[in-house]
């Protein structure tokens, strides 16, 4: 290990669950001095994720929240060849009793791109299901059935537990796997917090959007079983005007649906859903945000609504973080934050998940509301009403992790590190829930980063800097 | 007269042009204390702009820069039965020599909006023309036949002098027609910089968009004569989900066409044109404009194609101030500002026109791009390198004066007035601009705030805080 030591900061040397590490203390906050094997940022080859057997055999399966409480999902699939099976049947699993069979069928679009051709992309909303079920689905025929399951949330409630997954950034490197699969194997996450930049398909010449097919095969295994949550990052804007791709989010909008509609909004890049005791919203950070703007009418209405007796967990999701001491990315987030910061406090918003930086960072509760142009007030300051900022975009991406932090750390970072890794939200109760970040190079039960978080609204005390479980 | 002193400020009599008036002066910059006569803003009825008489006639007549030098005119216009006649007919004037006549089909479109649906809209683009020339142009035929003019600008260069127009926030109560009134009888203007907020259509219920056609009507008198430049304003976005019209700017961008395409850009809400010695940019608040979003992406590219040796004065319209002293819309800017103003600086933007608040003001050169986050550097400070920002949305609008100033006066700010009004700005040549802003109540040759602005590549020098023509 290496130290890089400022004069502002000593090192500590850290124990949880047995494990030690050293790390930099400054101002309080940690910058973690865990030093990994550097090792590139490669895609991973197309042959490692090939299409299904059979001929126009559905793919790319994938499942996210149908409606604004649970009650409803919606599957999306590619066939490749032709539109047709068009149909998802599912039942609610009885463990052998007679189940009665729905059938329900898609909204089929396609799209060009450049001189890429989609196949035919596959939407069906199954609508009505009972909470806290486990339902199976099939997609295809004959040799080319394929079957998968899930199970719904349970009714929305205060203290109804739910454990999210929360990734960002993850592309499809060695790298995203590790992530991917450090992920999958812990088998808590009952669904996926994801905070944007999906596929890096723009990361190819004329944004190769067959990358964008390789990532949905890529992560079927779990996103066919378990909702994901999306969020749009910059990497899904494929604005192109070089090659007459002029309409941002086009690739993205075909493949990824998502019920903004239930919640009032009029565009998928900016929604809110219920699950089980948490209230999510998810913003644009490329999309139109200032005031008489779509999304600045909607989320004005939408934060009235949240009802913290039903939902105690208030957590939002977007992609450029407003709080971030990387020199990577530094201060993207103002131009949202100035705009949207007071209301978050004001509406005691519990987290805020962002991506796009290629590193961990957790901030302490801290606002910069009070500015006024002419009284200097423009610096963080502790706010019990704040959300907890978490920076989280470090799942894989191709483009390398950020870590260059700036020095000394600001006081309203309370832990950094660049590594790669996703976390766990295990909501409790309506007055705590327990985070961990878990690093890629670590086994799954360790949690590099780990917290308690409580409940804003129920019980808005400070929290310790570290917890153990 | 009545005066409103705070501690900090004290009254002057000032003199122009052997007219006195009194202003309460703060920090060094002026509150002007005119007190107007209190008039409702009542919009003109319907009846007060009538469609021309005839089958189908023309109406709605107005033109804009076609192109990005000036050699293109774009010709709108409405026919309110059928499409046809859909031509423009155009020639030289030549004092009685014969000159040869040019047609040119225009596009046609038209839109519904809610329970309206449009004229026939023309948009038809003649081009290659010669500088500095006076045009006929022909619109309708037979007895509906109508007959309009307009002068290309000189040739791009440096020392060329052309004076424009300013106005934002018109709309068409009496106040509107008195500041339209003021500016077509003042004669000096070749050309208006209208800094968003056209008809405020959005004012009635359904945003009726009978105020659209009728504005139209109202301004012909002068649009049809010489190119307003457009700006997009907040009561362009015309976003009204609770009767399903979810696309913003629709009928705004139906009816005023601009040459978005001649700058790069991939949406009229954002290009920039020459004219004379003037490099013009236009922005649109109200739109997306984070990093990697299109309009970033396209002012990026666009700052560094400026040529100070072809035209030196760079000029910027948007519709949200980034520099505003008023209670009404303090800080809406900010999320833009935060962003953008270091460009600003480093390519040194001569002035800022802006509208929205229903007031005058005219800043300092002063920046605001030091902050950063931690550095409790966010005042803003005398910057050579800095635009001057003003703040014209008084042209008349329907909401009313925004009469209320934060106290004291900030000293970025150097002139501020509550009254309806207009501006000149006279480029004389590279190195020298004089501006005047004529509130309604004066009589035309009365400035009731003028300067002379240094061009800030040229002549970078601190200008006179108030001056004579």
């Amino acid at each position: 290990m290496a130290y890089n030591i400022s004069t502002m900061c000593y090192i500590k040397v850290l124990m949880f669950l047995g494990l030690h590490y050293a790390a930099v203390l400054c101002n309080g906050g940690v910058t973690s001095s865990y030093v990994r094997k550097s090792e590139p940022s490669v895609d991973m080859p197309f042959e490692q994720f090939p299409s299904p057997p059979g001929f126009n055999a559905p793919e790319q399966v994938h499942i996210t929240q149908g409606d604004h409480v649970g009650r409803s999902m919606i599957i999306s699939w590619v066939t490749p060849i032709k539109p047709h099976p068009n149909e998802v049947t599912y039942w609610e699993e009885t463990n052998g009793k007679h189940s009665h069979k729905h059938k329900t069928s898609a909204r089929i679009t396609s799209y060009r791109y450049y001189n890429y051709t989609s196949g035919y992309i596959h939407h069906a909303t199954i609508t009505r299901l009972k909470y806290n079920t486990r339902y199976i689905y099939e997609l295809g025929k004959h040799n080319t059935t394929r079957r998968f399951y899930f199970t719904t949330p349970p009714e929305v409630g205060p203290d109804v537990p739910y454990t999210f997954g929360v990734m960002g950034d993850l592309g499809q490197t060695y790298d995203s796997n590790q992530t991917f699969e450090h992920y999958v194997s812990n088998q808590k996450g009952q669904a996926v917090l994801f905070v944007g930049d999906l596929s890096y398909a723009d990361h190819y010449e004329f944004h190769d959007n067959r990358r964008w097919d390789n990532w949905a095969r890529f992560l079927e295994k779990s996103v066919a079983y378990q909702p994901w949550i999306w969020t749009a990052g910059n990497h899904e804007i494929d604005y192109a005007p070089e090659i007459e791709e002029n309409t941002p989010f086009r690739p993205y909008m075909h493949r990824y649906h998502v019920p903004y509609k239930a919640s009032q909004s009029t565009s998928p890049l900016w929604y809110s859903i219920k699950r089980a005791s948490a209230y999510i919203i998810v913003l644009s950070s490329y999309s139109a945000y200032g005031k008489y703007t779509p999304q600045y009418n909607w989320l004005e209405q939408e934060f009235p609504k949240v009802n913290r007796a039903e939902t105690p967990w208030l957590i939002v999701l977007l992609h450029s973080p407003w709080y971030n001491s990387n020199n990577y990315h530094y201060m993207e987030g103002e131009s949202m934050r100035v705009i949207f910061e007071p209301w978050f406090v004001q509406n005691k918003v519990d987290i805020v998940f962002a991506g796009h930086v290629h590193s961990y960072e957790r901030s302490e509760r801290i606002s910069n509301i009070k500015y006024n142009i002419t009284n200097n007030l423009s610096s963080p300051v502790k706010d019990a009403s704040a959300p907890v900022y978490i920076t989280i975009g470090d799942a894989g991406n191709i483009e390398g992790l950020a870590d260059s932090f700036s020095e000394p750390q600001p006081s309203y970072s309370a832990f950094r590190e660049a590594s790669f890794g996703h976390a766990i939200l295990e909501i409790k109760n309506r007055t705590r829930a327990f985070y961990t970040w878990h690093r890629n190079h670590d086994n799954e039960p360790i949690a590099a980063d780990s917290t308690w978080f409580y409940n804003r609204y129920w019980y808005p005390h400070e929290e310790p800097k570290f917890t153990k479980n």
